[in-house]
C-alpha cells in the first residue's frame, strides 16, 4: 500500500465561503466536485474543527471561488492556514457578498458558486455538504490553479485539517546552503530559490532576510522557522 | 448565471470497477475524490441508471484506476459510453482482480484504489459513495489525465449520465468541410482536424472515411453520424 497513489487524484484550488448571524469567513478547499446535472448540485468536504465548518453547518449555504493559476501564496496562506477565528479573513481582500450572504472572493479567481446546502453526510473528522447551485458565474479568463500546480509549482503544502494531509510528506534532500521550515505551515525557505513573491532573490539565506520578512503561506514571522 | 462556471471545477479521469456476484464491470468517472485522511476514505459520484451504480450497491465496494494522460480515446469510449450491460467493458484490455475482487484496469493507468463503501448519501440522479482505503499504488509514471485534458485537447464529450453533463453544449463554428456529430456520444468528426488515433489524416471528409471506421470515442459505425 503506497498512500502517495492518493495523490494522483486530481483537484482544483478553491476557497469555500460562508456565513453565519452577520459574520463571514473562508478556507481554502481542494475537493469541490459536481454532483448532479439535474438539478445543477456541488460538494465539499469540510473538516469538522474548521470555522467554515460551523458557519455552513448553522447557515446552509456556502459559496465556490474557484482560484487563478495566478493565485499568490499570500492569499492561500491567508485563507488555508490561519483560522477564522483569530483573524479576519476577508480584510484587504476584494469580495463581495452574494444574494444569500455568502461572502465570494473576487481576487485571483476565475469563476463563482453560490449554493444552498440539501444534504450533508458525516464522515468522520469531514462532513461532505451538497448544495444545490443558487447562482455561478465566470468572473475572468486565464487558467484555473490545480492542485498539483499548488504542490509542484508553487511548493504548496496540505494542513493537517486538508482531507490530502499526509504525516509521513518525504523530505527533499538537503542542499548546501540551509533550508529552513516554517514550524506553523511546512513551508520550506530554500536559499538556493530565495521568495521571488516576497522580493527575495535565490541565494539569499535564512539569516539574512530582513526582520520585516514572513512565511510567504501562512504569513509567520522568521523565528518559527526550524532547520530542516 | 452561466452554468459554464461549473467546468471551471478541476476533475481527473478514472476508470471505476465493482464486482457481484462474480460478474465485473467498470464505468469513466471524473468526480473521485479524498474525503478523509486518517482512515483514508475516498468518494465517487455514481449515476443510479449506471450499472455499476448496483454493482457499488450491492457488492458494497470499488476500486479506482488513476487514467494516463495518453490514454487513447477508444479506452474513454468503452468504459465512458457503453453499458455493461451490453457489454463486457473488461474484454480485451489487460486488469487484475483485487484482494477484494473488484477488477482494476492496468491499461493506461498510474495510480489503482481499492475501497470499500462505508456510507451513501442519495443525491437524487446520483448517489455519492464514500469508501474506506482497502488498497492503493502507483502502477506507472507520467502525468495523470486530466478532465480539462480529456475536454480540450481530446475533444471529449461527457455522456447524459455524467454529474457534468449539459444539454446546451455550445455548437463550435462552421467550418468549410462538412463536420458530423456521433448520435452515441456526441463526439465531432471535424475533417479540418481528422482522426489522428484512427490514422485519418487531417482533410479527409467524413463521406471518404474506410468502412471499418468507427467513432474513436464510443466505437459506433459512421452510418450514426449525421451533419453538425
Amino acid at each position: 500500500m503506497d498512500r502517495s497513489a492518493l495523490h494522483k487524484i486530481s483537484y482544483g484550488m478553491y476557497v469555500i465561503g460562508a456565513t453565519r448571524e452577520g459574520e463571514i469567513n473562508g478556507q481554502i478547499a481542494n475537493t469541490v466536485f459536481q454532483v448532479t446535472s439535474e438539478p445543477a448540485t456541488i460538494a465539499v468536504s469540510i473538516n469538522k474543527d474548521n470555522l467554515t465548518h460551523a458557519f455552513i453547518s448553522d447557515g446552509g449555504k456556502f459559496s465556490v471561488s474557484v482560484l487563478a493559476q495566478s493565485a499568490p501564496m499570500e492569499l492561500i496562506g491567508r485563507f488555508g492556514f490561519k483560522s477564522g477565528r483569530e483573524t479576519k479573513k476577508f480584510a484587504d481582500v476584494s469580495y463581495r457578498r452574494a444574494a444569500t450572504g455568502v461572502p465570494i472572493l473576487l481576487d485571483y479567481t476565475i469563476a463563482v458558486i453560490e449554493a444552498a446546502v440539501k444534504k450533508q453526510l458525516d464522515c468522520g473528522t469531514h462532513t461532505i455538504f451538497v448544495g444545490e447551485v443558487v447562482d455561478c458565474d465566470i468572473i475572468a479568463d486565464g487558467p484555473c490553479m490545480t492542485y498539483e500546480y499548488y504542490h509542484s509549482v508553487k511548493g504548496g503544502k496540505s494542513p493537517k485539517a486538508a482531507p490530502t494531509h499526509q504525516q509521513d510528506q518525504p523530505k527533499e534532500p538537503a542542499t548546501a546552503k540551509k533550508r529552513y521550515v516554517c514550524s506553523v505551515c511546512g513551508y520550506v525557505y530554500d536559499p538556493e530559490k530565495g521568495d521571488a513573491e516576497g522580493g527575495v532573490a535565490a541565494g539569499v539565506p535564512l539569516e539574512e532576510l530582513p526582520d520585516g520578512w514572513v512565511c510567504p503561506v501562512c504569513g509567520s514571522e522568521k523565528s518559527v522557522f526550524t532547520p530542516e
